[in-house]
Parts: structure tokens; sequence; C-alpha cells
């Protein structure tokens, strides 16, 4: 199964804020006849990760499970899902991630992926240039990333795949907010502390680690801010917990139920829109979903949203529910 | 020990909404020498209990612990605390509670407090009825209580003890939206289909029946709506878990924390002023009880604020400190 | 509704070793027409609680359900089940149970209970005295004490109510070690030290709390011990903990389980032996019923056993369905 | 980095029971002069992961945290630890584990690692052979194998390190009853309808689901039975959960507590035996290696045994220390 890894230089991230590298390493899988059909060429769908993924770590092994390669593979040769060639883009910053938009406080991601990453494929790469064969596709973050690439960019996207995505931030992060001052009280709450040994190995990692982390990286994203000692401010004061409704409204302009109606002809475009989301979904994000989605009907958005007996991990199986769909817009790719 | 189960015939509360009971059954601890110091006059405790308490539940017996009555009578007999009239306000609706205040869905518990206990139970007990001996005490919803009364009722009450009250409502009860969203799902999405057989026996209680049931009683206190199916409009979508503003914003009226700035005067009139909770209350009222502590300090408002290794229950003990800190402004009673 | 507290003076309990009441408070539930029918004998129920229940606990006002005499009483008005007396037994001890046996470090409360109590009642009320007309009935530990007297007293019991009983100690209290050992560790893993304070308040109760006051409270009945610090022996190392198997083998000997084969007899004699365990029962006792039941099925001894979707707690509602299965044996009354 | 994988062709391993691929990809990491100084010959240690891990997923890439090749790097090149040689083993089988032993119904992993993969490591490497330079380490199951190994081949290794490790079955695995049975019920109770779709995707994995695959893999090393359908005997009834004595004597036969007795001597010759485990550990594992390590004080037995502030799991950590302590014993290498 061939899956190359390319390597991109960037320009748009060279000297982002938090030394991120400017290089990614970008996977590339490439369909069973790709090298045989040299004249054939293929759609290409940009699979974006969720948070703390993306890159060369979609590659690693599982021991009970496929990585995203080798379940597009099983499904192309099966017939299931036509041939086309799967991105696996790397947005990925020390924090764990970008959301796949630019921010003062991260980098230009989004530019990368558009202006960078795209042309760099279809350069490389015997791709289908129309956006009616792009496909922008991801899970949780990445599910986030699909759809706001797919409101912004419907000159590129023609396609979109959001599973689990983040939606109505006022449940899916600001349920957060107990467990993160919880844990910035290990740093007197401070979350310029905790950053300053971020992630120095040996690392011990306290009850709610993982939700500090992923909290400061949505502030990184959604409220940057230069003079802020960690460079975004935190929507919520680290030891009261009280909502900092300023910097809150910033997150907000970022909804997806917020940003729906000033894009709904974009989103009207699509070829395909799909989504789903676990019914007990331990982020809330059901009810995001079903937020968003009402928002879709009232604005006349054609869309399929599949709700499923399950949570938010573990989920991967629902990515060939997904990919057998793209086949009824794809054709024989 | 001597506990006394008034009856309290309520003119207020006749023909409430709920249709609960107007005679309500008052238990009243007496000191120890209240027979034989047959002259003696009194400071009077009134407790209000959290929700779901309250009246003759306080006095059930307890396997390894003390009910109130019993606790205030060992510290009076200890000469920790100073002989006192305990009152055990009922102001529980069907629902689990009134927050002690009045309400068009629940009825008007708060004037039935002030305007018909208090002078029932000045008339009945040899009691000191000047404010600087009348005291406000209650734990949870009747901490919420305590402090909402003492704010509004300077007159009557000099002292105020707020144990793990409810505060900054935004993450108290806005927290538990998406559980009580869940447990409405068993029953369609209808409180009015969930109220129809409630709590009819044989009772079977699902997953977060209890935060439901809390829910809607904070509800029927918060927005009462008399043309709503169940008497009152809760703050959210029963499906999509969306916050609905124009109701939430009624519940935030009541918020202590909003609260605090127009009656600063009041509580700034108060003898003692004492708060605590426990530093991982399961409902976040550390974080509330922390915010307005500090409104409290913003406002020159002399308080004493305690958190406590703990959380919300089992915290009977943290009574012992509350109470002892009576005798600095009672002396000998 | 007639409920009476009556006081037993029992004389097999005085002295008991753990100083608890020789006088036991036991309230009789007496039937809708007890008074007017004068000359009308009526069948008895015996109700064991759970730990840390009996007695007058069972009075306990509810918010929302029914005390077990209101639930009784509701029943025999509807005519679903007919008019019976109803004793609830008063066995506690200082640690929240005897589990209805002898025991050197507790007492003798089985014969307090077959000796004292079931004269008492036939003496003071019209019973019907003969075994098919007694019933013992119980749930949890009051459950294992049902089944066990109605192994050891055929000659008084011919009717046994089983809910949600302890069996296959195997799993449900070894399952506790770990917590155990982890509560007791906040006491230098010392029972005398824990003991030493109990239950004295105010009090403060650390996680896994409960669990050792239950654990401590099995090894006085099943494993007594004059020689050891705190009267009995732990079934495992308070540091490590590592099995004692001489212990639990005491505990064994009086596991359900184990003494089902030498008291098919008794079994086999009962009108009515009905059992019930929920389907996730978080003591594991849905395991132990499944293995009890199979014994009695290789036993042929006649039962009906019923798993329901629940779990231990809430279940009250069950006594509905196991009181009503009464009127088949007893008609109508 | 250099990071070798070898392929070790395995003649024990050919036609195993499961089917498992009798090529192991086995990384070995070099240290930093292993190319230049060409004549140096270095220690080696063998790591054996935990279940479900092992051989290339080892070298996995982590968000934030080093790979064990990159622990040991860093290490090496700060001077704490003498340059040497790390082999990954790979032991896994298609249910996740061998516990590095031989079984009639996984293969002969110890024989592999023994007799194939040692001598293929020290013809291949620079090795030092003595067994005073010959380490075994592991993690949970890992550090199972590397005492039971360092019990059975003193005549290899001198050096032990168990981190965590799977010791005292009586509370690790038979605490996994009751959900194993509760994981069986999804498939009538039968391991045979579970393992006929294992695990082919797509795959949802209910609650549970890893506990039951633990508990089977551990069968299939601990209770072989060609005759039962899964080629092994669960120690447990599939529905009633209750303990099938003779299969779980099986077990215990290989439980380290049961062992050390008989290998006293062996355990007695290491240069460093180094244990650690986290006092909080999810497996009860702080228990079964305060019971192992007061067997190894009984016996005489050297070693160290920290006890630390966490878990089960984010312990790499860990492994910092225990590596620096290999300088006390390997000095410069």
């Amino acid at each position: 199964m061939p899956v190359i890894v390319e390597t991109v230089r960037s320009t748009v991230l060279a000297g982002n804020p938090m030394g991120d590298p400017a290089e990614r390493r970008v996977p590339v899988y490439l369909p069973p006849d790709y090298e045989t059909a040299t004249t054939r060429r293929y759609p290409v769908l940009y699979f974006l990760a969720g948070f703390s993924g993306g890159g060369v770590y979609v590659l690693n092994e599982l021991m009970w499970g496929e990585t995203l390669p080798q379940r597009v593979d099983r499904l192309i040769r099966s017939g299931a899902v036509p041939p086309l060639i799967v991105v696996i883009a790397d947005c990925l910053t020390r924090l764990g991630g970008s959301q796949y938009i630019n921010s003062a406080a991260t980098g230009r991601y989004e530019d990368h992926l558009i202006d960078e990453l795209v042309p760099f494929i279809d350069d490389r790469f015997r791709t289908r240039t129309d956006r009616d064969h792009r496909v922008v596709m991801g899970k949780s973050s990445g599910g986030y990333g699909a759809t706001v690439l797919a409101m912004r960019h419907p000159d590129l996207f023609g396609i979109a795949v959001d599973h689990s995505g983040d939606k109505y931030f006022e449940l899916c992060y600001r349920a957060d907010i107990p467990a993160s001052v919880a844990a910035l009280a290990r740093y007197e709450g401070s979350a310029a502390r905790f950053l300053a040994g971020f992630p120095h190995p040996p690392t011990e990692r306290g009850r709610h680690w993982f939700t500090l982390v992923n909290m400061l990286a949505m502030a990184s994203c959604y409220s940057p801010n230069d003079a802020a000692p960690v460079g975004c401010d935190l929507p919520f004061d680290e030891h009261t917990a009280e909502l900092r409704p300023a910097v809150w409204n910033r997150w907000l302009a970022h909804d997806p139920v917020e940003l729906v109606a000033a894009h709904a002809d974009a989103l009207r475009s699509l070829r395909l829109y799909w989504l789903d989301c676990g019914r007990w979904d331990e982020h809330h994000l059901q009810y995001g979903n079903r937020i968003f989605t009402s928002r879709l009907r009232d604005l006349s958005i054609a869309h399929t949203y599949e709700e499923f007996d399950g949570g938010h991990t573990n989920v991967a199986h629902r990515y060939d529910v997904s990919l057998r769909a793209l086949s009824t817009v794809l054709g024989d790719g």
C-alpha cells in the first residue's frame, strides 16, 4: 500500500509564534492503480485529524485497527469507494492543534493548507483539480476544520465530511472550564508556569492535564493576544472560573453555529455535506451538531446528518460510512 | 431534647399553583434551659435546608450522624454555642424546593417565611425579636436562601450563615443542562410527560433523574410562566440543549453574584456574614463563592469565607464551625 | 396509617460486645381493618432492612417515595396484597448491621429475632402464628438475613423474600478489599485507629469510607475474634491487601452459596421463595444470585427469581412486585 | 538517532496456534557512538512492552512524549546512562500479548526470546554477551516478563527492571472478572462468538471491550486447552462469573508471588533488581508489588522497590529513574 510522506516547506508558517516547524511532513496515500494507470487523475481527499493528531501520527500502527490509509485502501480495493488520493494535513502546533485556521498566536495554518498544501499536491500528483473532486474531511477538531474550510473556500472544496466536529462552543468548550481551573491550580493558576515546562520530559500528568492543554490550544486559536504572557487570552478567570465575556465573544465568533448564516451560499453549493456525531459524545457535541443541523435546515442547506450509538472516541469505523457515501458523488472517481 | 413540631397555617401559600400544602410542619428546637429559665428570651436561628430537604425531613434519624437539633443541642450543652432556638423552615414544594423565594409557579415562600413564620415564632416562643439576635442559616439551596433573605430583609436578620450556597448560575446550574436533556430524552423531551407521573410510586429512576428534578425545580423558582405546560420555562431547548437567552436572563436576575451590588448596604449591616464551600464541590460552587466573595471585597462588605477540603455532601460537620462562630456575636445568647 | 413503635427489651442482647442498646425500637404496621375487625388474625411479615438500616430508620420520611409502611398500606388498600402485619426488625449495630445472625463480636441477633421478637409480636398482636402465614423478607443485607433465617428456621417461616441479597462472597465482599485498604491507609492501616473515633461528630468522611465501614461490619459478623484489637479479624492484610485464607474461609462458611446444600430441605419446604436482583448491581450481586439460584435448581428447590433493569439502590419499587406475589400464597390473609 | 528494525525469522513460532507471524520486526536502538567506536561492545537492554504493545508499536510517534529510543538516546547523550543497545522484543499475539512465556495456545514466545532473539542480537551487533551486561526490563505485562525471565534465565540476565508488573493475580486479574462477564454478555456469553469477528474492521467496541480482550489473552497464556473452542479455558463461568478453581489454579501457578520461592537463588544472583509501581495503580498492582517485595525481603533477595504518586498509565517518565539506576551497575557500559 503506497503511502508517501512528502515534506512541504511552508512559507507562511516560517517564523510562527510557537516555533513549530515550517517544514511539514504530509503523508499521501495513493490508490492501488496509481502506478499502473499512468494517465488517470484522481479525486483528492484532505483529511484533517482531531486534536493532537495529524500528519505522520496518522500512520502510527494500531494493534487492533486500521490506520486511515489502510482503511481507505481496503474500501477502494473492495470497490466500495472509488480510487482517490488521501492527503493527511499536518497543521499541528506544540499545544496540539491549530483548528486549521489562522491565528496570530499559532500561525497561518488555514493559509498554509489552502495556498500551499493544495497547490503542492495538485502539482505533485495526478489529481483532479476541480472542486467537485476535492473533499475536505475531518474528525473532532478536524471536523471543525472541514466545516469552516468548506464555508470559506467553496472554490476549492465541493464535498465536506465532518465527523463529531466541534460546534456550539457554549457547551463543548465551556463545560471544560472548571476542570481547566482545577488543573491550573497545580501551577498556582498560571498558564505561563504550566507552559514553561511544556512538554518537557520526563512528564508527569495530573488530573485534567489533557483538558487544560486542549483549552490552552483553543485559546491560542480563538483568542490570540501578543501582549499576554502565553500569547493568548483565556476566556475565564484562572482562580474563580468566572467567564471573561470579551474573550469569550472572540471564541464565539469562530463557532460554526454562529458562522453558518454568513456562509450559507458556500455550504449550499456543496455536492455533499455529510456530518455525524455519537449520541453520547463526551464533549456534548451531539447537541452542537443538532443545533448546527437545525440551522442548516432553516437555511435550506442540503446535508446528511447521522447520529450513532457511540461517544467521541473509538469511532474510526464511522469513516467507512462516510467514505462509502462519497461514491454517490464521485462515481468511479 | 425538646423538639416541637409546630403546624403553621399559611395564608399566602393557600391555593398555591403546585397544590402543595398550606399547612406546614415546622420543627422547633428549644434549648436545654427553656423550660426552667421561664423568663429568659433566646436568639432564634432559622435553618433553611438544601434542595429536597427541610421541615420534618431534618428530623430523620441518621445512622452515623446527628440531626441538626441533636448537633445544636450538643454544642449548647458543651458551652460552645449560646442557648438559642432553632426553627426548621418548611418551604418545600413537590419538585423539591422553592429556593425560599416567591414565584408565580411555586407560591410565595419568601412571604410565608418573612410575614408568617417569623411572627408566628416570635409570638409562640420566648425569642429575642431584634435583628441582632435573629440568624438565617442554610446549606446549598438553603445557603442561597440565607444570602438572599439577608439581602432583602436586613430589618429582620442581623446574622447570616451560608454553607455551600448556590451562586454563579453560569456554572452551578448551567453545567447541568446536558444531563437534564439526556434525562428528558426518556420522556421524548417533554417535561410535561415527565411530570405527569411525578412522583408516582412505584418509581424507577433513570440516570440523571435527580439532576432533571433539580433543574425543573429551579425553573419553577426562577422562570415561572403561567402559559407554559409545566408552569415554567426551561432555559434550554429540550432536544438540542441550546440555551434560551431570554429565559436564562430571568435566572441570572436571581443569581447572588448579580444581586449583590444592589444589596450591598443590607449585607454591610450584618453583624456576621459567614460563608464556606468545599474545595471540590461537585456543583462547582467553590467557584461561585470565590466570585461572590470577591464581589463582597470589592464592595467592602465584611464577611468570613472558608474553603475546606471536601465536596458538596457529607458536610454537616461544617455546621459545628459556623455555629461556634455565632458565639462571637451572640455572646451568651 | 397505624404504625406503632414497640420497645422490645432483649435479654440475649444485654451486655453485647459493641455496647449497642438491648432495648430495641421496633415499628409495627397494622393493616387498615385491624382496629375494627377485632377478632381477625393476620399474617405477619418480618422486614429485614439493608446495611445501616432497620428499626425506626425505616420510618424516615422520604421526599419522593414511600416508607415501607406507606407502601404496604397502599397495596393493601388497593386490594393487591391481603391485610398483614409488618414488623421492622431492629438488628442494627454501631457498625451498621448484624446480618441478622449471631456473632461473638456483635451479639446474638439471630437469637433475638427468633426467640424474642417473634414471640413478642405473636403475644402482642393478633397474628396468625403458623409458619404458613409468617414471612421473612429483606433487601441486601436483609435479603441475606431472609435467606439464612429461612434456611435455619423452617419451623417459623413458610415464606421468604430476598431482594438483592448478599451472596457469593468471593465477588460481593472480596471486590471491596482494595478500596478498604485504601480507606485504612488514612489511619495508618489500623482499624483500631479508625474505630477509635467512630462515629464521633463532627465527622469527615474520606473516599471509600462507607466501603470500609461495611467491610468492618461484615468482619464483626463473620470472623469475630475476642483477642483482636477490634474484636474481629479482617480477611486481608491491611497494607498489602493480601487475602488471609484462614479468615476468609470463616467468611465463606456464611455464604448462602456454601450453605444452601445443607439446608435444602428447609428451603424446599417454603411455600414461596421469591428472589430478585438488579441486572447491573454495583456489588455484583446479580452474579451471586445467578450462582445461588443455579444451586437451587440443582437441588430441586422451587423458587422465583427475577432479574430486573436496575442496580442496587433505588429499588424499593421492586417491593411492589414481591408483595403482590404474596397474595398467591396468603390468599385473603 | 539510529534505530534499525530487524526482521527475525523464528523457528519456534512457526505454525503457532493463533496464526501470528513467525517473522518478527524487532527495533534495535544503537547508541550515539556505535558507528564511530567500531570496536566497542555495549551492554544490551531487552525491553518488554506492556499488553498490546511491543515491536514496532514502540516506535509510534507521540505528540507530547518520547518513544523509548528517544528517551534512552537523550539519557545516554546527557551522560546519565552509559551507552547501551536497546532491543524491543516483539512477542505480540493477535489477542495482545504472550506475557513473554510459552503457551500451547499462543506459541513458544519465551523460547523465541531466549533461544532465538538473544543469539540473533549477539550475533548481529557488538554486544557484551555476559549476563552482567544484559538487562531485561519491562512495564506491566512486560514487567511481568522481566521478572519471570530473570527467575528462569539467570545465566542470561544479570539485571532486571520491572515497572508496574503483573503480580498477585488474586487481585490484578480476578478483579476484572465481573467486567469480562458483562462484556461477554453482548456475545451471549460466548468467547468464541466474540473472537469470531476479532478484530475485524469496522470495529465498534462496547464497554469493557478492552478488559475482555485482556482476560482472553491472559487465558491464552495461563490456561491453554486444545479442546476448548477458543484454545483456552476461562477461569470463570461466562454467565454467573463463578470462579472455576481448577482453571484458576493454573493461572496462579504463573503468579510471581507463587513463583518467587522456587526461584530465589536466581533472583538473589541479580546485580540489580529494580521494581516500582504507582501508588494508585488502577489494576491494584501496588498491592501485588507490596506482597511480592515482602516475599523478596523474607527470602533475603536484594532489590529496590519504589512506589510513586501515579497510576498505571502515563508512567513512562519512570523509565528515567530506572535507566539512571543502571549506571550504578553498568558503570560506563
